[in-house]
Order: structure tokens, then C-alpha cells, then sequence
């Protein structure tokens, strides 16, 4: 299903959730859910789910409820998981080990295919089926497996080179863990996650029912 | 500064981003800021800073900037990060092991006091400072120390029991990295991250550009 519309970012950033409920549902062998239901799963309201969903153009069965596997598969296209794009990872630290063994990115059919770092203590080490390989082969290893999405989670000093490799290497898009602003050219997404955005967020929610 | 009006989530979500860069000015002894040059650092449009500092009422100098110090310190008080909030992490894996040596926690203010796992081969190390300790010591600690946020990134299967134990000890939030809804009382304010949102949105951008 092509999209003529824009769907809003908060919207894409549900629908992975959705999906993931939505697997869980297929393996448990459940054919229809109402949204009420995956609602109370999800702890998001059923009238969200709806208009969520509304957007796409998937409408469930009035009084029944979301067919699971149309609708996971809806949500495949609409999010381009049926890619299933490959992805390096550049240090390989404690948080990039945790996001090579992170499951969920298999789940929605991401295929970690590079992981890279320049301590030989870690070079060499199978972490997650994947053995550690020099940074310096990046761009190299990046062109020749076509790997498209790239994960940054080295320290900041050096993220810029990184991602510089990884641009000489074909990459498309970038996730980057790096509390820094990457110099990229236009045609390259880059996605900043910030691992200090749910603790604001607390601080924020606690001191203002305080304060109510 | 107390709010009247509620704050929407995303600009709460950007504030500690202006607050962090908001130091780093500081550091380098620089005194004012204009949205372009603010906008120009953190890759946010100049129009986007001045309607969400407009929000909670920092305007700035017309033709000049914000005051630098002026502008952090009003961020401070609106996220509510001069209580200096106290932490306790759950499941000292790699992720854990991760964030208990996260920088930027720091910065923003919050103070790790308790790491904790039920692994022996972890239990007694020290990480960042701090050793970490059982599990079952996780209630009375927090209780003890007073810690009103807690971080959960056990495996999925004892997470539940982790944020019981959470409760229990007085937590009054919980930022979850576990693909889960926890079920705790309406008191308590869970955030819950998914760190594949990132890469979800990536692909969802590269498919819908492709097909233009």
C-alpha cells in the first residue's frame, strides 16, 4: 500500500509497537483483535489505536475488531520492514553489545551484518553470531554487503570520522547514540536517540503533579 | 517558574537537548545565544527554538539572543532537575552496565545511588563508582536512600517481579527499556523506551523517500 499523505511522526513511531503486539498475537495463534483489546495490551487508548491505524487506511471489522496478520503486514509495508535492511554497528562498547544481541531488531526484520571497533581486545570477539572487525574495513565492508542503515555508538570524539566512513561506505541512514550534532550530506537520515529523554520526561511528569 | 499551561510531550522532549548544549555554552563562556546560532548547533529550525521557549515564557532579547545562563536555569526549574533526583538501575547487563556510566545523566543532574542483578558474577563489582548489589536488597535500598526513580532493563520475564519489588521500596517512576507493559499502581509514572523506534523510523523515511 503506497502512501499519498504524510503519516506524523508520532504515529511511525507507535506502529513498530503495534507490530511487535501484533507478532506476539500471530504466535499465539490469534486471528482478530478488537482494539480495546490491544489497548489494554499496549496501555495506549483504544481511540488512539484507531485513529492510528485510521491513518493508513486499515479499519478492522465494526464490532469484531483488526484482522492480525492483514494488519501486521500493513504495517510491514507501510514502515518498509519487508526491506529487511541491513545494518552495522560501530562500537561495540557496552551499549553497542547490548543492541547486537537487542532481539527486537530481528523481530522486525533487521539484519545486523557489520559490527566494527578499533580496541583489539574487541576485534576478533563473536558477540551475537557476529564476529568484531577493524573500523578501518568499515566503508569497505559497508559497499561490498550493501548495508544501509549504520549504528553509532562510539564515543562522540570520533563519531564524526565514523559516520564520514560509513557515508564513503554507501550507507542511507544513521542512528547515532552520540550526543552531537553529525555532519552529513542531505540525502543521509540520521535518527539521534537520547538515552536521557525517558528520565526528563519522569522529572518532569513527578515535579509537576507535585506541584499540582 | 510554575506552569499553568501543560507543556506538549515534544517540547519536553527537546528541552534537556537545549539544556545540555545550554552547558557546553556555559563551558565555553559564552554568555547569549540566538536561535540560529542554537538551531544551527543542534540541527533544529530556529522557528521550532523560539515557539517551544516561547511556551514556558523565555523570549530572549529581540535582535540578540537568550542568556545562556538565564535560559539553562529556567530549563532546570520546568523539567524539575534541581531536586537532583536519585536512581536505581535493575539488570547491570551490557545495557545497564551502559547507562550506569552514561555521562549525560549526570549532567542533567540525576544521581545514580543503587545498581543491582541477581548474577553473582556481577554482584560486588563496582560499575561506575557503584557496586552493585542483589536484587533482593533493591526495596529496603531504595527505601532507605530515598531513590524515586528507577530503571528497569532486566530480561522481559522477571521484570514484572523487578518493578513490584520497585514499588514496593517507594519508587515513584520507572523508565523501562523491557518490551513489556508493567503493571504498576496509577501513582507511579512509567516511561517505557524501545530502542527500536530509531531504526523503524530510519526505514520508514528511506522507503517512503524511495518511493517519491
Amino acid at each position: 500500500m503506497r502512501q499519498k499523505k504524510a503519516i506524523s511522526d508520532a504515529v511511525i513511531e507507535r506502529l513498530p509497537l503495534y507490530y511487535r503486539d501484533l507478532l506476539l498475537l500471530q504466535d499465539a495463534g490469534i486471528d482478530i483483535i478488537s482494539s480495546e483489546k490491544l489497548g489494554e495490551r499496549l496501555g495506549i487508548t483504544p481511540e488512539q489505536i484507531r485513529k492510528d491505524l485510521t491513518c493508513f487506511g486499515a479499519f478492522g471489522k465494526k464490532g469484531v475488531g483488526y484482522y492480525v496478520s492483514e494488519l501486521s503486514q500493513q504495517i510491514v509495508e507501510i514502515i518498509g520492514l519487508e526491506q529487511h535492511w541491513k545494518i552495522a554497528i560501530a562500537g561495540i562498547g557496552h551499549l553497542g553489545w547490548a543492541l547486537a544481541n537487542y532481539k527486537t531488531f530481528g523481530r522486525l526484520g533487521f539484519r545486523t551484518t557489520g559490527l566494527f571497533d578499533v580496541d583489539h581486545r574487541i576485534i576478533g570477539q563473536n558477540v551475537g553470531g557476529i564476529v568484531v572487525t577493524p573500523t578501518s574495513e568499515m566503508s569497505e565492508i559497508i559497499r561490498r554487503e550493501d548495508i544501509q542503515i549504520g549504528i553509532i555508538t562510539t564515543p562522540a570524539s570520533v563519531a564524526q570520522q565514523v559516520a564520514d566512513q560509513m557515508v564513503e561506505g554507501g550507507i542511507r541512514g544513521i542512528f547515532s547514540f552520540v550526543p552531537l550534532r553529525l555532519s552529513v550530506p542531505d540525502r543521509i537520515f540520521v535518527f539521534r536517540e537520547d538515552l536521557s529523554i525517558g528520565l526528563s520526561r519522569i522529572s518532569y511528569y513527578l515535579t509537576n503533579k507535585a506541584r499540582e
